[in-house]
């Protein structure tokens, strides 16, 4: 069997989470991964290292591009860009301009006859899945969604903003007491600082005062002074040691009746690793992209256009034959 | 809006639960219940009660039949006669004979144009679609499906045709221990027997030998003799108090790596009512067999083929605007 032929555009964390989840699957080979530097080391020997400015020349050696960019700068023109020419996944995650980013992708990929899904990872994505899913299933209840415990940059790059503060990492960690109501049937009114709570590990500079720094981040507005938050102060080398590491996860849990009958539906997820399960998704739905294009589909897709089966390596019969 | 038109045939406990889950979609209304007894009552007095030899009557005027019979008896003829005129929805449970109904129902969607999405429920259903998509993306790694607590109602058949047992239940409850073990990253050795323990309440007959009736019981081939099993002896009257619900539930834990770090990812489901659920999610799979149909899809699917969006009563726009 032909292998799905793939290309990465980016080598941050997610370029080479992809990179690695390639590897796992049996139906894939990577074929060349793109960066703006002049010359990276890839893990993968059998795959080409090239400058970005050289995609073009891939277009028919690449069946699904897994574009690694950030939502911010990267994607909003990469994925319109490529999709010109190649079928695209992307991990576009700033909600309230998927509409946007969607249409200006379709447009694309209706005139260029590509596929492209966007928007993909586990929130948007897996955790999207759920909530449509549990309301779809049981309209008269309530869907809640807990993150963490995981560090949340936008909070990072907040509290090391703050004068006083060398470097610190901020996570989010989901109420346990509300996780218990929504488990045992009860639909607690939530708000948004109820149902987490904010705890910032902080190195602080030379002769920065701790009671100053520990006021300027618990009063700080959107971010955390409507949270319940707690301000640890470490070293340096404890943050490198013990704040290294990308773990991430949360929970989507719905709540719902039927006549007299009360249900709960959970997903959670409890990750090792952000970026590398991100790009596990990543390569999963390029499979589904693949196929929809051999089926003659194309136009901008997400996650709740695709069937389960087709992020699946086995063939339609196959999983009713195995796994239904 | 046009609401979608459905009707039921078979006035079960799945019959029933499907009634009340359309009263609960807005785009749906209930046109007809079809039963073979004479005349049922019925809950919705906007529908009608209707023998099953009516049914054919009715084909312009019903989008799709949800299809409520046993996978023994009703399903595997229902399904394929129905389809011939209908757009169906099942929930065929007998997982090894799938494939065949899938086949039989396939080659009659395909004859008529018709859709029929087999196999839909929880378990088939739900619990299938997160096995799929957690292998699809942690291809290393390894699910465990623990079912209960819940009454299985094999089990229950077999011990009430036990000598001296008048009346019985049995629960499947998954090992307490063994998801543990895999929600904290380990993937123990599965055997049939070591992840379910089985928990029995028995009404004896009057005059029957307690020690008797256990040891046959626990002695049992296949059902019990491998099994942790613990035997209850209660009173007639307690069985109809205390075991009279139908509460189910279970777990798809599925536990991956990528290059070094460990992933969980766990869907339960905690269940009051196994019927109501099921109905549940049959009714919302009805919503995406008329709206393929009215893409002009036809044929036989599994809940594998279907894009979760399709049983979302809000539009794909609509998600993509407030739920991804």
């Amino acid at each position: 069997m032909d292998k799905i032929k793939i290309g990465i555009i980016g080598y941050g964390n997610l370029g080479r989470g992809a990179e690695a989840a390639i590897q796992q699957q049996e139906d894939m080979e990577l074929v060349a991964i793109f960066s703006r530097r002049e010359k990276i080391n890839i893990q993968d020997n059998k795959a080409k290292s090239l400058h970005i400015d050289e995609v073009k020349k891939y277009k028919n050696e690449i069946d699904v591009l897994i574009l690694c960019g950030g939502s911010s700068k990267d994607l909003p023109q990469q994925t319109p860009y490529y999709t010109k020419h190649f079928n695209t996944v992307d991990s576009f995650d700033t909600h309230q301009n998927i509409p946007n980013h969607f249409k200006k992708v379709n447009e694309v990929a209706q005139e260029s006859g590509k596929i492209s899904i966007i928007s993909v990872g586990w929130d948007p994505g897996m955790f999207s899945i759920n909530r449509v899913m549990s309301e779809a299933v049981l309209p008269e209840g309530k869907t809640y969604t807990f993150w963490g415990k995981g560090v949340s940059q936008g909070h990072s790059d907040a509290i090391r903003r703050v004068e006083g503060v060398k470097d610190g990492v901020q996570y989010t960690l989901p109420s346990a007491e509300m996780i218990s109501q929504v488990r045992n049937g009860k639909k607690p009114y939530a708000v948004k600082n109820n149902l987490h709570k904010r705890e910032c590990y902080i190195v602080l500079e030379e002769g920065a005062d701790k009671k100053n720094v520990k006021d300027k981040i618990k009063t700080m507005p959107n971010y955390f002074d409507e949270y319940d938050t707690v301000v640890h102060f470490i070293t340096e080398e404890e943050l490198t040691i013990k704040h290294n590491h990308m773990q991430h996860g949360g929970f989507v849990i719905h709540n719902g009746l039927t006549v007299k009958h009360n249900h709960v539906i959970e997903y959670s997820l409890s990750l090792g690793s952000n970026p590398e399960f991100t790009s596990s998704v990543l390569v999963a739905y390029a499979r589904a992209a693949y196929r929809l294009s051999q089926e003659g589909i194309k136009g901008a897709k997400t996650v709740y256009d695709i069937g389960p089966g087709y992020i699946h390596p086995n063939s339609a019969q196959q999983l009713r034959e195995f796994k239904l």
